[in-house]
Formats: C-alpha cells, sequence, structure tokens
C-alpha cells in the first residue's frame, strides 16, 4: 500500500503500560492522515518492523538505558522502509533506509539516526538482523565486551534468537569452542546443524547445570547472557577461572509481575575470579560502519548465517507477533512485515 | 606461655560443618605435645590470630577459591608469632613471622608462605590488619579492579570492618569522594571523624536508597562490597555510568541456611553500562610485598590509620570472638591475641 494509494496512516500507539505480558487492550489502533514533509523532512513508507524483546522494558515507567516510552506515543520500534516523499536534500524519494520509525504506516523524519541500505546486497530484513541492530549488539558484545579468544569456551543463551545466533557464529569464526542454549529441539538441531555450533543444550528438556558439565569440562570463559534467571544461575556454576559474561538482556524476567530474580550464584564471580557487565548497543554508534561492513563480508564468506523469522501481516498484527518473542516462538530474528 | 613451660598444644579443630552460624558444638578442642622441629621445618608460638568473615566459607563443603577445610583439621587461620624452635637455614628463633598458622598455640612449619615481620615497624596486630591479608585485599580491589580515580564517587560497604576501613582511606588518597556504609551511629562516628570519609550511611538507621541519593547524587563510580544482599541491592539503584562493583565479600550472606540472595537489580549493570567483578587476594601474592611497601608508607604519612580490636584471651575464645564478626560487633581488624 503506497502513499498514493491511502492518505490514512495506520499507528500502533501504547495505551497502558503493561503489568506482566503486553495484552491487547495495552494498544490502541490510530489512524491519522499519512504526513507531509516539510523542509529538511522525508517521509518514510514502513515495509519492515522489528520486534525485540528489549521493547518490554521501554514500555515500563521505571528509569531505563533509553528514554521510556509515554503512554499515548507511538510504539517504538526500528523498522526498514523506502523514502515515499521528500523535502530532505540527502534522502530521495526511492531509497531505502533504516530508523526508528515505530509501528506504524509512514513516519516523517528529519534524517537524524537514519542510515540508508541497499536491498540489492542483503534483502531488507537482515537489516533488522545481522547487519542491525541485533547483529550490531552481538559483535560489539562479543569483541569488546566478552572478548572471545580462541580455544576458549562461549556459551550462549537465547541463542536462536536475532542476537544470540549471531553472537555464537561469531565465537565459531573466531575460534571459541560454542555452546547454545534453547528451547526445542527444533532450535538446537538448527544451532549444531546450520550454524555449526560445537553444542547446544534444549534447557526446555535438559538439565542446563548437568549438560553444562558433560559440553564445558573445563568451564565457562565466555558467557553470552539474553537470558537471565534460572540460566544466568547455572551458568555461574560452571565458570572458568577469569571468565566474562555479557549482560545483554534478561527475557525471562521482562514479563516479570514479582520481582526480578537475582542470580543467588553471583558470589562465583568471587570464587572463579569473573567479571558480568552489562552493554548496549547505542554506545557504540560511532563504529556501526565498520561492524556492518565486517559482519557483511562474514555473511559473503558464509561464515554467518542470517535467519530472519518474517511474519507477513499488518499494524495491527503487532501484538500477537510481538507475544511470540516471550514465547519462544521465533527462530533467528523476528520481523513483521506491512508492506515492500 | 612459651614451649619451655608447655609441652602441650591447644587447637581448635573442625569438629561438624556448621549449618548457618557456626554453634560452639562445630568445634573442639585438642590437645597435642608440641611438635618439635624436623630438617627444614621450624615451630611458631602463635601469639595473634585473625579472624576474618571468608571463614564461614572455608567450613561450607561446595567448591570455593581456596581448599575448603575437612572436617576433624585444626580451623585455618591467618597468625602471627615467634619461632621458638628451628631446624630451617632461613628462619632463626626469636624472629616475627606471619603465616596460616591456624587456631592454635603452635604449629610446624616448613617455611612456605611465611613472611618475616618486624614488630618495631608496626605492632604485631597491624600484620594482620592494613598491612596483612585484610589490607592487601583493599588495596588491590582498589586499585586493580575498582580502579578508583580522582574526583570519582566510592562507596564501600562494612566500611568500618578491616577490608573496608583500608578500601575507603585508599580511594580518599586517591582523590575520591568516599561513602562509607556501616551498622551504628559509633562506627559511622569513625568512619567521617577519624578516617575522612566524606559521608557514612548507618544502614541500621537510614534507608540506603534514600541516602546513597542524598550523598552520591551523580551516582556511584565504584562499588566496594564486603556485605552483599540488601546493600549490594541498593547500590545497583543508584550506579553511575561505566560504574565498576568489586565483589569482595558477602559477609550478610554467609550464614543463610535459606539460598544465597541474588541482586535482584543486576540489570542496572546493562542500564549503566557497569560491571560487577569478584577478587581474591592470593591472586596478587607476586606483588605483596610491593602493596605492603606502599601501605606502610601510607600509614607513615599518616594517610592510613589501621585499627585493630584486639580480644586477649585463649584458642577456646575463637569461637565466641569470631561471632562477633558475624554481629557487626568489631570496629577494625578483629584479633585474637593468645600470648605474646
Amino acid at each position: 500500500m503506497g502513499v498514493e494509494q491511502s492518505a490514512v496512516n495506520r499507528q500502533i500507539r501504547l495505551a497502558a503500560r503493561p503489568s506482566g505480558l503486553p495484552k491487547p487492550s495495552d494498544w490502541s489502533l490510530v489512524q491519522e492522515p499519512v504526513p507531509a514533509p516539510g523542509e529538511g523532512e522525508f517521509v518514510v513508507e514502513v515495509s519492515h518492523i522489528s520486534l525485540d524483546p528489549a521493547m518490554r522494558g521501554w514500555m515500563n515507567a521505571g528509569a531505563s538505558y533509553i528514554t521510556r516510552l509515554e503512554v499515548g506515543e507511538v510504539m517504538r520500534a526500528g523498522c526498514v522502509g523506502r523514502v515515499s516523499a521528500s523535502a530532505h536534500p540527502a534522502f530521495a524519494v526511492g531509497e531505502h533506509v533504516y530508523g526508528t520509525f515505530g509501528v506504524q504506516e509512514h513516519a516523517l523524519s528529519d534524517g537524524k539516526g537514519v542510515v540508508k541500505v541497499d536491498p540489492s546486497l542483503a534483502p531488507l530484513p537482515t537489516y533488522l538482523g545481522a547487519l542491525g541492530m541485533t547483529g550490531l549488539t552481538a559483535y560489539f558484545g562479543m569483541l569488546d565486551v566478552g572478548k572471545v579468544k580462541a580455544g576458549e569456551t562461549l556459551v550462549v543463551s537465547g541463542a536462536a534468537g536475532a542476537v544470540g545466533s549471531v553472537a555464537g557464529q561469531i565465537g565459531k569464526l573466531k575460534g571459541a569452542r560454542v555452546i547454545g542454549i534453547a528451547g526445542g529441539e527444533k532450535k538446537c538441531a538448527w544451532l549444531t546443524g546450520e550454524l555449526g555450533f560445537d553444542a547446544a543444550i534444549d534447557y526446555k528438556a535438559e538439565n542446563v547445570r548437568k549438560a553444562l558439565r558433560a559440553h564445558a569440562p573445563d568451564g565457562v570463559d565466555v558467557f553470552f547472557d539474553n537470558v537471565g534467571g534460572e540460566i544466568l544461575d547455572a551458568v555461574l556454576t560452571r565458570l572458568a577461572r577469569h571468565a566474562r559474561i555479557v549482560i545483554c538482556g534478561a527475557v525471562s524476567q521482562y514479563n516479570n509481575t514479582d520481582p526480578v530474580r537475582g542470580p543467588s550464584n553471583y558470589m562465583s564471580l568471587l570464587v572463579f575470579r569473573a567479571s558480568m557487565t552489562g552493554m548496549v548497543v547505542f554506545d557504540y554508534a560511532g563504529r556501526y560502519g565498520e561492524a556492518m561492513a565486517e559482519l557483511a563480508g562474514w555473511m559473503r564468506e558464509g561464515l554467518i548465517v542470517s535467519r530472519e523469522d518474517v511474519v507477513r501481516g499488518g499494524v495491527e498484527d503487532f501484538h500477537d507477533t510481538l507475544l511470540r518473542l516471550f514465547e519462544g516462538a521465533n527462530v533467528g530474528k523476528l520481523v513483521l512485515q506491512v508492506g515492500g
């Protein structure tokens, strides 16, 4: 649906701050006229919307690493789209762009934080996955914070997710032994099959602590954690000396209405002289270009496989699609395709 | 009591692994003949025994950063004493030494891990305090792990204890703003009065989170944690960007029979891009000499005050004296003086 055919912009706005798992009533579908670009502005017709566990945190009232979303605002989301109208010297109609355009069909932009993407180099959803924020999170988390080295043992939780799958593959190409933790046989088979992980642990079917003892007999040197909760506690008992834990997320805890479950075994940090460090990809904005170039190179060489789980629909499908993340239903990067 | 006057060596041995707070029945008082040194050995008449929260961990069955103590063994302890008999070329009768001699009146040693101490430079208990393992723990924890810098805000928990009081003073001399957390008005007055801390928070009387908001309005750059539990959780909510948390101990959790309370607010590490790192002083053994020389220099210049809380008695007073630590009854380094 192009701007030519419809003067209506459908948007998903936050109607209420969720308690626990978001409910349909936490959102409202709003129709507005498609905006017209003023001087120095352009309009993007959104084709692909990124769905990320971090979205849950943006909806909360508390302080976080990013400005909180206010009730009534368009839901924040990273998107890819096509410039459909422009009064901006640097963005021409027809160009493809990535930006935080939100869950809506058309977005007005002044170009801040917007980057052009080339659909001839990679499919558009990949710019929300391995060549997007999730790939960049894996890149900087593994290389700058985890500092994974050849011969080390790397464990990744949420390993079949958008960030985890790239983090594990970066570990492999750096020469680490890589163990993924994921939910379900299908995801685990994908990790050891297509992605070349050395081992996968199905946390729904296996005792994670026991499985780690078998797969990481010398301990875990780097743990890239997207999940938190019991899995973090299990890995803490199996660290190697001077282990580095990268805290990238805690998807198991995001919808808690009870207090977050802190890692009871955190004193393992002392026993193993280990560290646990939080990271936020936005801090590396100045290096996105070099990282994307390197990631794209690895993809061309077949060292990194990008997988997107693309749901086709409209912005009204945002809620149901988001829940798939918290059900662990997606494999790879979850994307809602609303056009294109 | 010298070896000449008594041929009996009284020892405290672990009789049972404690559950929760140690009970008198977890110990046995054993009498043995004073050992005679073989070739390359010497005997130490113990005068001062160090009491440390870490002792509680040594009594547990689980894996830790140091070999666990077996039931029936002499309780492990750092001690200062005098060589009373020697068949070792490097240790002469009358010399004063520090070593892990255990809770007993006389110890046989082959010299491994034993260092000579000079009672003319500092009183003997100081070699268990600021010039001993606790001072060294503070030194390496602050300078190598916390990397405290001038102008930063440092918070120390267990600040009136042996490690905390030195850690805070090192922060001061490096130019940090130092806030101590301790239990009771008397300890807090000592921190801000004699030790020159910028502020003290009495966790028994004040809301730690609120007090931190007042005393560290720009957030906490370095947190040196000896305590864990609720205090760690409170500080996690008040971090500055890129804060460093040094995990030195968790005295609030050592006698738990329930599972350890993990820090519920650990996701603050992500929000503030902060790190939490465990440290064990033994890893720095190769640098003890330089650190002790620097600490001794700071003491001479009056930049560091060493305070020892010396209980006079016999090895049979070990249990009651140890409990003082977990009651928070001591100010400064707790030492049991059994001779000298």
